[in-house]
Formats: structure tokens, sequence, C-alpha cells
């Protein structure tokens, strides 16, 4: 069984269904009838007004956001590790037309008032040097850990008061609210964030990321740097079906819901290996070398994060029938 | 009945198919079993060493096909018509940097060897000026005109002498192959193409177009790019699913074949009113507002191409049968 | 002697003086005495507020003011024969990170209302076609024609209807003022320009352009592009002393003056010629090989454009009475 | 007396005096009499073939020669102090396209092949990470320190193991020969270099950098990108005048050997105040708030270099009876 990432999941039937379902004629680009629901679905799911563009990836989304927050000679500031420094082989300078990304660290890869202050403490405000104009913030981290929206709202508090916009990667933004089990408001408009990505291809998508604006006028440019990026697909209807389909009666919380349950048992198995908490579907555990190769052994999948380290991600699809054998297997060790 | 673009047909039974068959756990990005496969099939179907790489668009597979090509203070001659010029929102600029289209005019928005050979004339040997590095033409053209095997051949001959890399964009490659009767090799590999941008989603694909380069080393770099521009999906089996797909049992040409065969009915019914010969699956045809509105009340739906112009694309769900009456009805006008 | 380019001229003594004079220790970069007193020397001299930034060349002027009108996914108008167009190498596109420069016709590359709203009125209102964001004129234009203050303000009208930026590349300015015999302000700030390029290498300077902003908060972003781009040069005080020493006394006028009225001397020696009316210090004439040939046995050095065509440049250095022999000589052909 | 930088002081009188010299009639650009003996007299220098650009500023040198070393996608290594990450406003992403620095520590903002190799054993060999092209070093570095022709051939072997070019930011190239007493060869082409920054403005020039390729084909597309940036000055003979200038009778190492000889006074006034090692004409010290006030108050002007350190640079102008004192009052305080 693979718990080697959630983008090696199937695609939930339901989505499938809705690809299914959408294969009629309609009209290209996103002009279709199902591409125009978008602002009104997701203006409902977060109770305000916002515009939605569809991508097919979550470095597509990440970095248009970025370029309506951030002009080419600025600077975003974003954790160490952080999805666009580490893993997007250097889409936000490209997107941005080289803005730099400015890092700064935290446990589980998380970012902190404090942090940043002290990074822009250490920004001269001359013209040699890059000015920060937005922060961009993961949730659920790269590893797994939670921004509540308390800890959103302190941030946001601190990009206004220095003039920054504030953007969420939420690849893993199910598995951040279905842990919470908060509004999906409270952790983005109401705390302050600017712009989010909307992940669904690690949540039983195939395809398919919306980019949420809250403020909808925000929206314009990107529609055109879409387009320019390559990412207006002609058929846009089959990834407005997959949004619209995720949002159809929460099935993108019951997905999440279902991968942090999950993680839960095999976090619960061994409880002194986590190298971090597990507050979402990712779980960090140390292995020996033997013990990961013993448990490859047995079928299961995973990766190798760095020596004596391993990451394992669950899914929509993972049950808990079939996941108490792997924790069982875990304790064993 | 929509004649609009063959962007809004539908998606082929069979495509959709191979997309539901894709659905288990698999790897992700390009490492999973049907990924793997493409550089073999096409290699097949184009009897020579290839390196594919899918993307979900054709101004993705153009672009990235350019920046190969083409170093960032270089230039792109195409036709002044040509899609990349006007109709991708400027991605060429994005994607290479900011290198330059430069422009040549000719019938039906084809290129020739004297329209080059002119414009590369007018180019001072200096670095106030761009340099010339790559030649783009688009086969069918984007008024249904077929280069054949020579006229490529003539092109590429002329751009080996000037040292320009040379690209095909195929978004109706496959409706060029199908009117030409010939191997796809002969329009390709064997006629001097460097990099081909191999359409599917006109063809009745969901969303996945191939990028073939002939020149397999040259794929390298495009696999950094590709990630880069936010075009390396997570779930990319379902991408290479449509590609695989159409090669089998050779739907690509059949499905290009309809679309051809119910181009042709249509041009038959009004020869006079042609402004382009119909080699693929594009008529433009004169129509009065009157005439067009006319075609409009009995239920037709196309595209207006300027002032007593009109455009209409067939695609592979037209049926004979179903595109009749419209021929008819243009006949009545 | 030469009239291949004012490029050639040597720099005026009085320039030469103050760089000379400038020679001391002083606050790097534009933090001198000399940089810190712009803003308001050419705030005297428009007669309104003004930000000033230093720049070596017309190209860095130019484009730093393009990338103050217009984000990468726009396009700029400008005449097909427009310095930024045909002589920068591509300048524009690597500055904007890949706008689109779009092109007007136009007698003696002069831009008109006509053309321009043609051309606007050939880009769809969709996400497909890059949209125009700015205008960039040049005056005197590349063929030595002049725009008046009413044809500048019938283009900025045009440009505040559109939403326009207006940029205005100033190479000579200062032969355009000359010429008009005009305030300075009447060509620029009250006839809606919103950037100045003013140019003084071709006019007796050194290497030292004015990027003149009327609304001086658009200057703030580009001091950071000008260190970006390697612009912000150290001993800056040379650069600004150049710029003082040309407002000092009028100096910029007396030289375009003296250009200009060189320009008539040979203009008059042969008004069957001219392939333009000579408004600045350009003189474009026909001349057969032979006689370019001749005129060059005679020691007059100029530039072949085209076949059968002739540019002569005159600048600040060419005294009446060393035009004369060569009038002369154009006349006697 | 100013110790702020070496970029606030004066230009040596044989520079001005060859500035002066320079002003005549001449072709524009670079084909002038003076740039076009650059190859010629900086291969006597180096005793090798060499191609030669004049550029205005250092960091128009470092990103041009960045652009021939790395593409768009890929990443430059370089120290986290080094003046291209720091000081040069995100130069390099403009330059190259948004390609990534990436950055090792190392006492006195030096790089060593251990910390190289560290980093490189980080990067995953995957699409999805950014791929080092280039590694960048400065000597003498941001802090005074000196690569040595050992230390600079033990990086460029690891370089040549791993595929990088090595490119140099000398901006201080000439204090650090000065200081080493060695060959400026064995310092650059006969260690590995490919490129070189040959800074001149910090050493008595007033505005011009040699851009040296120890490969000469590699500048053929820095000549583009060099005018592409706005970096061709039409006058280019002023900057030729003053390189050649600095080349006649070692003029560049006896500047720098003052300067350095100058900075030795200071060290040896206050060893135990010194941050660092003193190696070219760069002081660091500790001084306390009040130290710094009281040196300020006997008129001696310096940089804060965070809280309690105190940076002082040295320049060709600085006589040792002029730095004399400043030591005496360093050392009582």
């Amino acid at each position: 069984m693979r718990f080697f990432s959630d983008n090696a999941a199937p695609v939930h039937p339901k989505i499938m269904q809705a690809i299914v379902d959408a294969n009629q004629v309609d009209t290209a680009y996103d002009g279709d009838r199902l591409s125009m629901q978008l602002d009104a679905r997701f203006g409902e799911l977060f109770g305000c007004d916002v515009a939605v563009l569809w991508v097919a990836t979550g470095t597509a989304a990440n970095c248009l956001a970025l370029t309506s927050l951030c002009q080419p000679h600025q600077g975003i500031v974003c954790h160490r590790e952080a999805h666009i420094e580490v893993d997007e082989c250097g889409a936000p300078g490209f997107y941005t037309g080289g803005a730099k990304l400015m890092l700064v660290e935290g446990e589980g890869a998380k970012v902190s008032p404090a942090t940043v202050t002290a990074l822009l403490g250490t920004i001269r405000d001359d013209v040699h040097q890059v000015q920060a104009a937005a922060l961009s913030i993961t949730n659920a981290t790269e590893y797994g850990l939670i921004y509540t929206p308390d800890e959103v709202e302190a941030l946001s508090a601190l990009c206004r008061q220095h003039g920054l916009g504030l953007h969420m990667d939420g690849a893993r933004f199910a598995n951040a609210v279905a842990s919470l089990n908060c509004h999906p408001a409270d952790l983005t408009v109401r705390a302050g964030i600017d712009v989010l990505s909307f992940g669904f291809a690690k949540n039983g998508g195939m395809g398919a990321e919306a980019l949420v604006y809250f403020n909808p006028a925000h929206a314009d440019a990107a529609r055109y740097r879409r387009k320019r990026a390559g990412h207006l697909q002609s058929k846009g209807r089959f990834l407005a079906a997959q949004l619209l389909a995720m949002l159809e009666d929460g099935l993108w919380l019951d997905n999440a819901r279902a991968a942090n349950a999950a993680a839960q048992i095999i976090a619960e198995a061994a409880p002194q290996r986590l190298m971090h908490r597990v507050q979402a579907n990712e779980i960090f555990i140390r292995l020996t070398a033997a013990e990961a190769a013993s448990l490859r052994s047995q079928g299961y999948d995973f990766y190798d994060w760095g020596e004596g380290a391993t990451r394992l991600v669950t899914s929509w699809h993972h049950r808990i029938e079939d996941v108490k054998p792997l924790a069982a297997a875990i304790a064993a060790l």
C-alpha cells in the first residue's frame, strides 16, 4: 500500500463522475456553464465575494497568486522549507520576473510573527536591497502542521503594518480546515488572507486547483497571466467540474477528514517516533534504514526524508481498516 | 449545432475511457507507468528516437518548444497571424524571457522561404537589432491551410542555412497528416522539424498535448522548464493516458479524418464563398450579417471573423449526416 | 567631417568642465550634492514637481519608463520604426518582462490618433490578446520630424480615453523644443506626457540622460528598477554634473539650436532630394551610390539608409561654416 | 576624512586626463579606436586570448557574466553575504530571468569547497529542484578577505567536477592581486575562472568596469545582452579610455597598493578590534556607539555595520600621512 504521496492517490469516484458528466459540447476556455458558476459557489462557501480561477497545478496557483502581490523588483517572505522555495524549480522566479524569496526558519515549516519581524528588520530601506511585498504561508505546512485562525490573523496584522500582501498556499487547505473543524472563512478571509491556493489534486481531484481572490478586482490581471502562462485550458469545463463536485455536499471536507483520520491511526502507533505533531495527513517518523526496509518488505511504500527519517502521507482513499495494519507494523518494529 | 471551435467539442469516448481506466494508485508526476511509455510509443509512430513531454495546453507546448530554440535576446520568425503572435496573450514573451516575434506575411497564414528570406535580409548584423534564432510554423495553419513535406523541407533548408531552429505548432497536426495522407515523419523529422507541438485537445482529447523533441537531448531543459511553468501535473498519468489512447489504433487520425471530411461537405456547398482553400477542418466563408443571422436562427453557431467573414470549425464528432443540413442551409442562402 | 551620428560628436567643453569640477569626495550613488539637486532644477525647467533619475543611456531611460506604465502581460503601442522597436535589441521585452510592442505605421515615424485608434480597434477584449497599457512616441522622431504640443495633446487625450500611459522618447527632445521654440512644459507635462526620456548624450553630453517623471510617485519603483538593472552608478555625481551643466544658462537649447541650424543649411542645399521634412537635426536625402561615393571622397562621412537613401545628422559642434561646404558639395552633385 | 566607501573617492587624475583626451569625434558605441584596443590590451595583461566588454557598473558586469553561465531555470551558488545576493536589489534575478541564488555560509564571506559540496549534496536530482549551473565568488570578498590562487583552483576543480561555470566578482580584484603580489592570470584564467568582473570604479575610475571572458566565444551573446540591458553607451570611448589608462604603467595596481597600505596602517592600530583579517582595503572593527561617535566628532566618516561594528574602506587617494591620524585616534579610544 502506498503512502508515498497524496498525489499518487486515485481520483475520487464522484470527481471522476463529474468529469464524465461534463463531456458535452460547451463553450471553450472558461466561458462554459460550469466555469461560470465558480465565483458564486466559492462565494457561498466563504460567505463573501470572491473571484475564482481554476488552474491545473498548485505551482501555477501559487505563482499566479504571487504575481498579484509582488512586483518583479520586490520580495516574498516564506519559510525556508516552503514548497515555493524548495519544490517548484524556481517557478516563483519565473512567474514574478525575478522577485526574491526571503526565507525564515521555524519548526515544522511554520512562519511566526517573530521570525518575519526579525527578517524585515534586516532589510535596509534603500534601493540596494530587495524590499518585501508579500508573505506566503502554507496551511497545512509542508510538515503537516496547522496555522489556527488566530495565528493567521497575527501574521496578517503584521502584514498590514508593513504593507505586505498575504498568500496562503492551501495545497492541503482542506486538511487544515478539517483538522481545526473551523469555517473555511475563519482561516482565510476573516483572518486577512488576500489570495488562497485552494488545493484539490491532493484531496481526490484529478488536476484542478482553485485560485481564490478575496478581493475580486485582483483577479483581473491574473486572468491574463493565467493565459500567458499556458494555463487557460481550452476544455476548462473539466476543471470546473472537479471543483464544483468537490464543493457538492462537502466532499472536500469528507475527503480531508478521512485522510486526517488515517494519519492519526498511524501517529498513535508510534508517538515516540514522531518528528512533528500530526495535525493533518502527513506523518514524519524516525525509522532506521533497517526499519524502513522491513516496512517496505511488508508492502508499504513511502518517502525517505533524509537520513533516519520517513514521510508517510495518507489520502482520502486510505480507509481506517487499510491503515491499521501499517500502524501495527510500525508499532511492532 | 456548434461549429464555433474544435475546442468546444466533447472528449472522444475512447479517451474518456482511458482516463477512467487510469484511475488507480500510481507514481506522481511523470514517473507513472503510462508516462513512461510515451517516448517509446511516439518513437514508433515517428520511426525515430524522440523525447515526449505531455502538457495541458497548446500554448504551453509551443512556448516550451520556443525556449529550446531561442535565448531571451533572440527572435523567432513566425506569421503575423500565428497563434503564438495573436492568441496567446504574449506567452512567448513570458516563456522566453522577452524574445521577439518577427513577423512575416503570407496568404492563409502560411510562411514561405521568400518571406522569411526577405525578413532576415532586413535585420542588420549588429547588436542593436534582435537576431533571429528560430522559425515557427503552424500546420495546419490558423486558416486551415497545409504545408506539404516539400514545403516544410524548403523552410528547414533555409533554417539550416541561417542557423535557425524549426518548430511546428501542430495544434491541428492530425488534420494536416490526414489531409496529406502522408506519414507523420514525412511532415516533421524527415523534413527537418526540431520540435513539434502535437495537439490532441482539438482532436478529441480532454487536456493533453504532446511536445515531441526529435533531438531527445533538447528535452532535458524542457523538463525543468515545464515544472517551473507549473505544467508538471501531479497526476500526469491522466494526460499520458490520453496521448496513448490517441495513438492506439490510429484514433488520432480517424478523428482528424472525420473532422476533415465534415469540413469538405461544407466547403463543397459554397465554393464561391470560400476565403481560403479548405484543406483541413476550418472553413472561412463570406457571409453578410443577414446571412450569418439566418444561419444562427437555424441553430448553427460559429465565429465571426471580422466583417462579412465567418469561421466554421468541424471536429471529430461532426458526422456527415450532421453536417449536410448546414451545407444545405449555406447553399440555400 | 562626420555626419554619421550625433552620438559620435565630442562632449561639449562646458560638460567636460563640469565633470572635472565634480571630482571630489562625495557620497556614492545618488546621495551626492549634485544628484540631490536634480528634482529641483528640472522642476524649475518644467514649472512643476518632477522626480528625475539620471541614467547612462537612452535605452535604459526608455525601458525604465516603460516599466512604470506597463505590466509584463500588457502592451505598448509605438511606431514600427521607433527606436525601442528597431534599435534596442529587444530591451523593452527584457525590462518589462515580456510586454509586447504593438506597432503602428505613419510617415516619418510619426504616430497619429487615427493609427492608434485603428490599432486599438483590432485588439479583442479577451484574455487571449495582449491589451495595450501605454503609448510611446519619439520627439523628434527617428526621421527628425516634430510633434507639436497640439499633436501630443491629441494623443494624450486618446490615451486618457483608453487608460493608456504616455511616454515620450526624447533622445532629441532638445532639438524638438528648439525647433518649435516652445516651452518644454508645453510639449510634455502640459500636453499630458507621463514620463519623458530627456536625452543629453546626443546633444553634447558624455553619458547621462534624465528620466523625468511628471508624477513623482511613479519614480519610486523606478529607483529600485534602476539599481536592479545595474544603472545606479556608484559615482553618479558625474552624471548629475552633466545634467546640471546642461540646464545652466540653457546650454541644452543652445546646443540643439546649433545642430538644427546646421541641418537647415544642408536641407536648403538639396530640397528636391529630401525624403522627409527637416525639422530637427537629421537630414534624409536621396543619393545614388555614385553620389554617396563622391561625397565620401570629399571627406564626408554618413550613414547609408537603405538603397539610394542617406542619413546625415548634425550636432552641436557643427558650425555653420563647417557645414556650408557640405551643402555646396551636395548641391553640386 | 571619509572612509565610507571606495565608491566615494575621487577619480584618479590620470583617469580624468584620459577622459579629457578621448574627447574627439569618433565612432559611436564600441567601434571607436579605444574600445577596439581592449581585447589586445587585456590579453597582454592576462597572457591569453580574452574578450573584454566595458560596462558602467559592477552590478551590470556581474549579472551579464551570470547570464553567460546560467539558464533561467538553473541556479548560481554564492555566499550568503555576496554582493549579488545582498546589495544588487535582485539584479541577478532580473538579468538571468529568475535563476536562483543558492547560498552558502563561510567566515568573512568566503566560499569553500566544503560548503559548496555540502550545498550541492542537498539538491535532489529531479525537476522539482533548481540545479546549480555556476559558482560566483568575490575576490577580495565583501569583508576584504582574499582567495589565493590555490583556493580558487580548488573551487574550480570542484566546479569542473559538477559541471559548474565559475565567475569571479572582482569589484576589488586589484586589491586582491596587490595583496597577493601575484600575476593576475594566476588568480583567474590559470586557476579556472571563466568570467571576471574586473572592477575599476572603486579603484580610481569614474564609471567603467571590464567584463573579461577567458573564453572569448562566450562574449558573443553578452554583447547582445549588454545592449539589451541598456549598457551599450553611445560614447563608449570614454569607458574604454578609463580601462586603458588603468592598465597603462600598472596604474590599477599602484592604486590598489596605496589603498591596501592605508588599510594596513589602520589595522595595525587596533589589532584587538579587528573582526576580520585585513587583507585588502576594508577594515571591520568593533566600536561601541560612543567610540564611533567620538571618531566622527574628530571628522572621520564611515559605515555602521550592525551593532557595535564599523566598516572603514580605504582608497587610492588615502595617503599614509592622511591615515595615520585616524589610526592614532582609534588606538586612543
